[in-house]
């Protein structure tokens, strides 16, 4: 399947001011550009804010399967960014997302959404 | 100066479910309660978050002072926790927050509103 395009707003210097840590990883958290709700915070290499930036379609690092996590590729609930800003330091990464279906494993809209935490 | 009594919204078993990575530490975003605007990610350790749910006054962990940093005890710019939410692997925590002036210390209202990353 090609990546049809899609406009990412985001500095041109981005990739240059972007911290990594010690392990080459980069806070991303994923905010729904309609609702706002904060859907999740997961962890980006260098390798997957390239393919977010130029796909448009988000691609995270997972910690656990250590390889680049493609969100949406199992379960079909992809995720676009419009928009992508690094923090005053550098070091923690915004999006505003398009998301589609729920964006949490568990079905729930956001990862922040448990049983136990609802309103 | 006392604390004022300030319910933060949250589910009973927080504290026991929070993981803390191997540095002691769990990433925090805040989120600004009325415009919804995502302020800030910093880092809290068990101490921070359980000054945090104690005070309602939001207390993170300064990783380059590695001391608790109490938002706004220098600089008057307050955040006040009014929920705090746990993700769904329990390892990144989401706090809504009254905010007292600029969340930055740039001056700007969100850390993520920097003069490159206006609309």
């Amino acid at each position: 399947m090609t990546s049809t395009p899609w406009v990412v707003a985001t500095e041109p210097t981005l990739l240059d001011r972007a911290i990594f840590n010690d392990q080459g990883l980069i806070p991303a958290i994923a905010q729904d550009s309609s609702s706002r709700a904060v859907l999740m915070m997961a962890w980006m290499n260098r390798e997957a804010l390239e393919a977010t930036l130029r796909e448009g379609r988000v691609t995270y690092f997972s910690r656990s399967r250590q390889e680049l996590w493609r969100k949406g590729d199992t379960s079909g609930h992809t995720q676009h960014a419009t928009r992508i800003r690094l923090d005053c330091d550098g070091d923690v990464l915004l999006l505003d997302v398009v998301q589609e279906g729920p964006a949490c494993h568990t079905g729930a809209t956001s990862c922040f959404d448990s049983e136990t935490s609802h309103d």
